[in-house]
């Protein structure tokens, strides 16, 4: 099984309005709601493929219940319950499909409701094949926090991949993460274009891949870089893009794939997920047409 | 007791940004949750008065949750529970104060859910002094649903108060409800200016009320006429008032003043609750201050 964790889940709320208008008030023809936060969707997609998961995280209060109750049917989750409440992600989305987004800042988490996470994710280990890292730290956790779990994963034998940005991916290279796949913005401290990939192993990655959006991957794995991109474009919605990337990597590592087909399959899931127009899913129709679109060229 | 119906309460959400510019990307400063909802406001500001209030309507899943949760510590409620989800109001605020707010439709509600409501109700009534029904109808309830919770409170022998608009104004005026209280928009199919309170008398209310906003208020109380002004306005947020003010009259409704002294303390609670940034409260201090400036005047 695949342990997915979520520190910071949140409930994704989308509001439709004919347009949306600063300082007025709107009455919102539709309300959607589902639970959303990077390794939920992580979690999602790996749900849809078939793929054995288990999701891991914080909850707390009435919206950390609507989390619970925002979970595709059948996926397996073991939360933490925290004392303070889960964030929520309003999206207002107009008739043009204009998309205005306020994300909350998340509970605060305590020392104690750390500790109790950090069992919880050790005993998951033990079933584990491999780990998902995924996503913003919720206040009151260490900046450290994938650092340590790193450390828990791997004294346990399990892999673990870390798909974070800032102050969490830094402090988490100190663990030597198996695989770290930041989006282009975020691996910039580490390097532009193909010397990103580079400075992360530097920094202590043991396998780095960094997503450059339809510009297709960077990837440094071992000794070999690879350049993967695809023959053409997926129009739609790519948030969740990377996290179905995310998701298609865990599970290459679980596999006794070689590099190339990871990223290949990796690279034709995040396509399959600009399709769908919310996060935390993929087109399984538009997957078969973008397979043979994918190029991985080593370089 | 004062029974207060809220059909249809609201998680309020207010989520500060520095400036919302639609299409794109924000994070929250801060993000406030409180139960809303024209009753719930009512409620609040009686249960502040120290007036003893029973709080009804229906909730729904976790945001049904986040309501009860979000009531002011001390204030009873029984509510009747509902499969669909309660809704969500969010406002978003910028720096300079401006509010952007988009309202959610509300859960529809089956017929067994308001037979449900009507049974709890009922019960409610034989401890009731007066009831208040304020607010929008969630889907699915009847629309003559404030006239036949007014027939049964006149059934009882208790007064009935309606804070409604449109067709549940309307169709709420056919059982005669003691008092009604729309603004001048709500009361402009009734007529304008001082002929709008005749006009409501005229469709059925025994007595009614027109809020103005600064204006102040025009009332048909039997065959008199009052016009209520401030001398000095309150400045501030005037979400809200109109519930302070129906908090007001419910209270005085069951009390033996006199018409005149009812509509000075309702028009002072009303400035009181400007003062407050937010809707379901007033502002003490300020009620004392106010109080003198209130003009009765007959005409």
């Amino acid at each position: 099984v695949l342990v997915v964790a979520c520190l910071n889940p949140a409930v994704d709320v989308t509001l439709t309005v004919d347009r949306l208008c600063p300082g007025e008030s709107h009455r919102a023809r539709m309300s959607m709601q589902r639970a959303g936060g990077k390794g939920v969707n992580v979690a999602h997609v790996l749900h849809q493929l078939g793929v054995p998961v288990v999701l891991t995280g914080f909850v707390g209060g009435p919206r950390g219940a609507a989390v619970g109750a925002g979970l595709d049917p059948g996926l397996r989750a073991q939360f933490v319950d925290v004392g303070d409440e889960t964030r929520q992600t309003v999206t207002i989305v107009d008739a043009a499909g204009a998309a205005t987004v306020v994300n909350e800042p998340g509970p605060a988490v305590t020392v104690e409701e750390w500790a109790r996470f950090v069992d919880t994710f050790g005993a998951l280990l033990r079933e584990a094949d491999a780990v998902v890292l995924s996503g913003s730290l919720p206040r009151g956790v260490p900046s450290d926090a994938y650092a340590q779990l790193t450390r828990a994963a791997h004294a346990a034998g399990r892999t673990a991949l870390v798909d974070a940005a800032g102050e969490a991916l830094r402090a988490a290279l100190d663990a030597e993460p198996d695989l770290v796949k930041p989006n282009e913005d975020e691996a910039a401290p580490f390097g532009t274009d193909g010397s990103a990939v580079d400075g992360l192993v530097a920094a202590g990655a043991r396998n780095a891949v960094v997503s450059r959006g339809a510009r297709g991957l960077a990837a440094r794995v071992g000794e070999h870089r690879y350049d993967v991109t695809l023959a053409r474009p997926v129009t739609g919605n790519p948030t969740g893009a990377g996290d179905a990337l995310a998701a298609g990597l865990a599970r290459g590592l679980s596999t006794t794939d070689g590099w190339p087909a990871i990223l290949r399959e990796a690279t034709a899931l995040a396509a399959a997920a600009v399709a769908v127009p919310y996060a935390g899913a993929i087109d399984l129709a538009v997957l078969d047409q973008v397979r043979p679109l994918v190029q991985v060229r080593e370089v």
